[in-house]
């Protein structure tokens, strides 16, 4: 059945994937699949731009890939593949930097916050991390890029570096991404306060045993103003209440929500019920996910086999972008 | 017999070469050969970070490469090709990126210069010149790079990018290239004032017919204080005579530097000597010139095999790069 279009999204190789990266991406990564034709790439050569160390960047990319392909992720169907497996993007990426003025790099937000981040390594490649991103998108000539709306102004900049290329050249060769804004919940650590990170260590990772799920539930911050079992709670500003929306069925919601507020639930039971829930949700991904993992060479081989595909659409476009350059 | 090492260098295409080139790097390419391996490389890719258009870049790399060949560069022994036919380039200099400050690349003399010569194109591409050139050097393990004076800092740029990759990956994989300073003539143009260039217009094509050359010398400034033919000249401050000391025998460099001084040549057969002495010297070249041109698609064929056989050194750095890097 024709698709409406195609998809490009990136991620970097952050390793076992956690609950923010479930609700906010790999959802969304599965559902695309029943309208577009999906590329999803694991982009190592942009976590180049601030890792400082590459010892867990194989291992990292295995383990994240290993999580798509649990999740639902079809590579007979979608391409996943590792950004360098395919160096067209950076050739592609060389050519657009000619067309991509500094200061506007500069002056991006993301960037500005990047080089505050990491004083001491305001590397060359951080800059054109935008334009990297852009070759991206454009070597696969992807109608279409699922984003939060923080990312907004990235893809904004792509348009805009599509735009440029094209007029300098006099060429169609490049086409203008759309983006698909998506509404993704924000997904808060255990910590109770910023957003679930591997990097703050406040995440629940999917392939966690259920038992060390437990555990890291059982460590979630509540409601800071229930100190006492008998007080009663405000479940608004839990976050454990929040995950019950996302994980427990419309009547333990409503249990929880009357409950908590007449401290007729206490905080581990609930908290208990939501790890069960949780571990009952999961317990399909970690099932294909053990079996997949019987058998790594299968992940690198869809990984291989990703950026094959991956590398002729790839080598396609550059042929016609060395061309409308006038490359001899 | 086994040679002295592997030298690398790379000049934009900018069509037929005029007698600065020559002087200042063909024969220079010519006479590397007989110690060295060397790569001679037209780098189109940097030549897009300045260019205003690109309709004439297939033909002026065309037209360079013809007159390497001509000079002498031996395509069975040399490898002669087209920066952008080697992607790697592209490739390297991404990962090179993530090594280099953006301070660093700011700060240097020539980016300042450049951006002050096109201020309305100070573009993301121009800044990593400098990158570029240590990937095009260090992608071919090259163990010398002639450079002029002025190159220096780019040159010391490039092994300090090596020894920062190095350390930041822990590997030896990148060699710090030697820097071989030539002593080159300092070409002045037909104006008597400035480099000889081709934007300038103030060149003489080595591919030019004899009569054309022998227009274009006759519009050479001479000794500016010497108005009438009566006057007395003074060759120290006169171009042309440069030119004889060059290209005429040490009696008729004698004879001008006698004569002049006292008005007993005038510039017009003192131009009309260096003229007959140019078109002399220069006749095997055009000669050759026209042999190879007979059959353009030699100069290509040449570019081509030059290209593969550039890309597999090429790419055997790329895995060590890649391995080094720790990419998936
Ligand atoms: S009972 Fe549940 S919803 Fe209420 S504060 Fe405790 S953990 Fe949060
Ligand atoms: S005679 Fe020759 S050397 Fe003397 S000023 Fe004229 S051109 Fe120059």
């Amino acid at each position: 059945m024709a698709k409406k279009g195609r998809v490009f999204s990136g991620a970097r190789p952050t390793g076992r994937q956690h609950l923010g990266n479930y609700l906010g991406a790999m959802l969304n990564y599965v559902a695309l699949q029943e309208d577009y034709d999906c590329i999803y790439c694991i982009v190592d050569v942009h976590a180049l731009t601030t890792l400082e160390t590459t010892l867990d960047l194989r291992q990292n990319t295995y383990e994240m890939a290993l999580d798509w392909l649990a999740v639902g992720i079809r590579p007979e169907e979608s391409i996943v593949f590792v950004q360098s497996h395919v160096p067209q993007v950076m050739e592609l990426h060389t050519y657009l930097s000619m067309v991509t003025p500094l200061g506007k790099l500069t002056d991006l937000p993301t960037f500005k916050e990047k080089a505050r981040e990491q004083p001491h390594n305001v590397n060359y490649g951080l800059v054109g991390y935008p334009v990297l991103m852009t070759a991206d998108i454009v070597l696969y000539k992807a109608d279409l890029v699922p984003v939060g709306v923080d990312q907004a102004p990235h893809l904004e900049f792509a348009r805009e570096t599509v735009r440029s290329f094209n007029h300098r050249y006099n060429t169609q060769v490049l086409i203008e991404p759309q983006m698909k804004v998506t509404q993704v919940p924000k997904v808060i650590g255990i910590d109770g306060q910023q957003k679930m990170s591997k990097s703050l260590n406040n995440h629940i990772e999917l392939a966690a045993t259920p038992e060390e799920t437990r555990q890291r539930v059982m460590q979630m911050v509540t409601d800071p103003q229930r100190i006492r079992r008998s007080d009663p709670g405000n479940p608004d500003v839990c976050n454990v209440f929040s995950m019950h929306k996302i994980f427990s069925s419309p009547e333990q919601v409503e249990m929880v929500n009357t409950e908590c507020r007449r401290a007729g639930i206490g905080c581990v039971d609930c908290k208990k019920l939501f790890a069960e829930n949780l571990n009952h949700h999961l317990q399909p991904f970690r099932q294909r996910r053990e079996e997949i993992s019987q058998n790594p060479d299968f992940v690198w081989d869809v990984l291989k086999d990703g950026a094959k595909r991956a590398s002729q659409i790839a080598e396609a476009t550059m042929v016609e972008v060395r061309q409308a350059i006038g490359l001899p």
